[in-house]
């Protein structure tokens, strides 16, 4: 079978967005490469996309010509749509038979709320699917040239949020203590105190740390701190742009891998984001 | 503009892969809707597709036709290929000026050895870039009805490995206190130790696990089980297929999520993999 029929045979065999029902799925990071095919195909079917404002123009612009675009973001420190209103828009668009795609930045599991919606929409009896996207912590930090794992430096890789209005009692310190990277979601503003509780709790000034701004897209910013002076570097950063911020020693990859450019400078010119 | 115009306007800015490079790419956890836009047009592109066990057939039916495609599994437990002669093999086809892409199942950079090739590659001056795939863990939670953060239950979720002949010791009792879910990789054999030790450390017995092997095809196959009877859940799944563990009160939403099921049996049917 050659590629074209290939492809055609995956894309016949996704599942159908039905009528009254609703997917929850994640648009990716940022970078319209890391779309998967399922919300590809979402996109050209749904009658609606009720999407964030993490979501880029580029992906929206996938879309039917005819669907509805409902814009529903929340974004720390400014007006937010209330998350009741969402499930309640939700809820409604599939009751009156629309085909509705929930769409939001990075894995709608992974602190994004999809499983709060999930469980709205099966309180209403509303059909609803999962559809992973690629989760910003994990991209971001391919972008920025840092490996999630290596053998021999870490054994595990935490995802957290910095902030969380019903729990935020985490153990920083002994979380850190385990000597396992940290990847922070969201954490701009709590970063400081987060940083100060490590340093507390007697986690090492200088383990390498990094802020990564508007992960996988054009305007990625990448800075590296040792913990220390991670919130400075962290308020550096444009303060409109979502950041990622990694603590561990696998940051130092990061400065391996650059290292290494002397060999071939230009060729690996892509490894040095602004 | 329309749709298909916008795809086309995506697929054109994407990266090329150039003669000479290698791209160090993620076919995610197994279903091919889950592969991104950037691998799919990397495999258009491609000599040389490098692929491991773990990617499905369907997706490497994408490849062009008369690109080579290279086995170079690892599973554990059988006849492995050797890391160095992996590396060895896609320095060679870069330098004799293919257009290589290494396929990697899931995510290159979490537990998939790409950052080692990234530095292996980078040492060899072979220009290269990592494109990230779905992970299997996140992916594999979500088409098991768990969401990978619910907020109120967690506020971090552990990404770990069960083995690491370079490390491996990872305290498991001390993560698990924390509170907080830990997804287990490749821990099919592992998982009689680590919940061992865990018990050993005072976790409760009682905390929801769950196992979910091939996850996100067809073959998948979930059980839960309080983490005392883990193992033997584990032990029960098809020792053929990649298994993923989960630990955590996170669990307990799938039981939420398909106790609704009374609501529309037929039209959440999806919740309930075999």
């Amino acid at each position: 079978m050659k590629a074209p029929d290939a492809l055609r045979a995956v894309l016949r065999d996704l599942p159908r967005l039905e009528p009254g029902s609703v997917w929850l799925a994640g648009a990716g990071p940022g970078d319209p490469g890391l779309l998967t095919l399922s919300v590809l195909t979402a996109l050209s079917q749904a009658d609606a996309v009720v999407h964030d404002a993490l979501v880029d123009p580029r992906i929206l612009a996938l879309a039917r010509a005819d669907a509805g675009l409902v814009f529903a973001g929340k974004r720390g420190g400014r007006p937010s749509a209330v998350q009741d209103d969402i499930t309640d828009r939700l809820v409604a668009l599939a009751r009156a038979g629309a085909r509705v795609l929930r769409l939001k930045g990075g894995d709608p599991c992974v602190f994004g709320r999809g499983g709060e919606e999930a469980v709205a929409l099966a309180r209403a009896g509303v059909p609803f699917r999962l559809l992973p996207g690629v989760t910003a912590g994990l991209a971001g930090l391919a972008a920025a040239a840092i490996p999630a794992t290596l053998r021999g430096i870490n054994q595990a890789i935490v995802l957290a949020t910095g902030h969380d209005p019903e729990g935020g009692d985490l153990d920083w310190a002994g979380l850190a203590r385990l000597d396992q990277p940290i990847v922070l979601y969201m954490a701009r503003r709590s970063a400081g105190a987060i940083v100060r509780e490590m340093l507390a709790g007697g986690v090492d000034p200088g383990l390498p740390a990094a802020v990564i701004a508007a992960a996988t897209t054009s305007r990625q910013r990448v800075a590296t701190a040792p913990l220390r002076d991670l919130a400075a570097a962290v308020a550096a950063m444009p303060e409109a742009e979502p950041a990622i911020i990694v603590i561990g020693r696998i940051v130092a990859a990061r400065e391996e891998l650059t290292a290494l450019l002397p060999v071939a400078r230009e060729r690996l010119a892509w490894l040095l984001p602004a």
